[in-house]
């Protein structure tokens, strides 16, 4: 299983991006992993000896995360992240995984190695945190922003696959976002899109609310990239700023400081089952091959545990499945 | 200032209600109250001599949480909320307020009462919580699931209204809720409304992001009804479950209970000013007369509270100045 890293991606790239592949190269001798970025500054932060199933693919450009996606991918023909993109669409890897830009990675996935044929859009699916830690896989959160019944339709298809497949779910339950849990709830393409998938091989558990994700009101959460991205970036801040206050509450006095030592360890448990960065890498589901995003942020672990997820989603060929179920209708 | 106060909606209705009434009467002589609702059920709640300014308009019907809110507005002609709205529409009053079914009041100010000439889509203006308080007047957050460009636009400016003349704001700042800041970002409702709100006579500050609202990034913030609804929702639920985990945390043993109590007192304080319903009644904007939106679990100083703005934005004549701005173009 051949893997394209995108070693110039993410906040402390290449030098976590590196020692991740080295670590993933390691531990999971069936990878063969090509890193891909600029040679010279790749050999700095590698070890004098790589392992043997890596291999790095030199390009000269790099793509930021100040870029503008679609110009970006369009003439940084020698970015990294295009050429891994390239490897891809060639057939020269089976997966890519990047880091960096996610708006550039979206525009790789469909300009670079294209949409499986049948499929309007593909959709970025990363998995939303809930309280019992089996997390809601949720598409589209920012591929698509103007999305069709149908192709909400599609993401509850491709959802159901990778959630059956990666997660070894026997019926996963795909929820529709909205406002309601009634059936006549809802904009103009969600009741469409209710009436879509109650005919649909899927297993529809129909109208969710987005108050409910934490207690994991479904398996796979389905609603337009415009929709997806303000849900995920209303969780962040409303988080973010609880957390900021308790913080601030922790160190109000030397009292609230003692206070804050007893509960501490609770809490960042907590903040930790929280942080969807923590629930590994988003597939971008409907391209024709494995992208995957990992966070700008990742660790050196964090981008180990992304190669581990992408063996795992190729050994289930969950690609091949969605292609076989979208050919099927 | 004729204020009709519909006193069979909300959790606690008729008691709250009619206390709260009282309460305002007692307290604001400009106001005449009319408690509409079923008679013998508001005297049993009633001191034994209700305030001069109060006179109870009899309703023989109700309408619950659970109604389906068009067809219980149609169909029960007879119902405190209905009758209220009919006291605004034959100018018998002024305002009406209620703390029933946020769907059924809606629906009574589009089709009781009616929109204002010109005026498209009425939408509902909730003020969100921020860190200093001062909270965000959201717009639309229900009343209409799919907005138009033109609509979008209406909400900016009856915002801009009601915070210049209630909240005194001198330059009221406009929002545009997206998934980023840049110009080219959103779907095409909203890059649409986007470029129409740039050339209107209102302080537009362009795109802003959900995360962060606490922090005040606007002023007024507009995005269509489905989507406003999910932000709110999603707020509450993300808040609700960690201060959920924060409690449990809190009772976990004899030390964490120690902990709590020092913290305590801090974080009911913000938790206070992260709650919505705590900023006020919500009115509906766009209706030919004052429709304002208590929150279900008013008690009698939230309803007071309630009536107090109700006066307050009548003295201010919002209405009269949405219509004089619309009917401008």
């Amino acid at each position: 299983m051949r893997i394209a890293v995108d070693a110039m991606g993410g906040d402390q790239a290449p030098r976590s991006v590196v020692e991740g592949a080295v670590l993933a190269a390691q531990e999971y001798p069936q990878a063969e992993i090509m890193l891909v970025g600029h040679e010279a500054q790749i050999k700095q932060e590698s070890p004098a000896t790589l392992p043997g199933n890596i291999r790095i693919v030199h390009a000269e450009d790099k793509i930021s995360s100040d870029d503008e996606p679609v110009r970006a991918v369009r003439r940084k023909k020698q970015s990294s992240m295009v050429v891994a993109g390239q490897l891809v669409k060639n057939g020269e890897a089976d997966a890519m995984i990047s880091a960096g830009n996610t708006g550039a990675l979206m525009a790789t996935g469909l300009l670079v190695i294209g949409r499986l044929p049948g499929i309007e859009r593909p959709a970025l699916a990363p998995m939303l945190p809930t309280m019992d830690g089996k997390g809601v896989l949720a598409l589209d959160l920012g591929a698509n922003m103007d999305a069709t019944a149908e192709q909400l339709l599609q993401y509850a298809v491709m959802g159901s696959i990778y959630r059956s497949k990666v997660n070894g779910m026997d019926k996963p339950r795909v929820g529709l976002l909205n406002v309601g849990t009634e059936e006549a709830k809802g904009n103009e393409v969600v009741k469409q899109a209710y009436a879509l998938m109650q005919e649909a091989p899927i297993h529809f558990v129909g109208n969710v609310e987005s108050r409910d994700i934490f207690q994991r009101n479904c398996d796979i959460l389905v609603c337009d990239g415009f929709v997806g991205n303000i849900l995920l970036k209303t969780m962040e801040g409303t988080a973010g700023t609880i957390f900021g206050v308790l913080k601030e509450e922790f160190t109000r006095s030397f009292m609230s400081k003692l206070a804050a030592a007893v509960l501490k360890p609770g809490l960042v448990r907590f903040k930790k089952k929280l942080d969807y960065t923590e629930h590994g890498a988003a597939p971008l589901l409907g391209v024709n091959g494995l992208v995957l995003k990992s966070h700008g942020s990742s660790d050196a672990n964090a981008i180990k545990n992304g190669i581990r997820q992408g063996l795992h989603v190729l050994e289930q060929n969950v690609v091949g499945s969605i292609q076989e179920e979208i050919s099927r209708k």
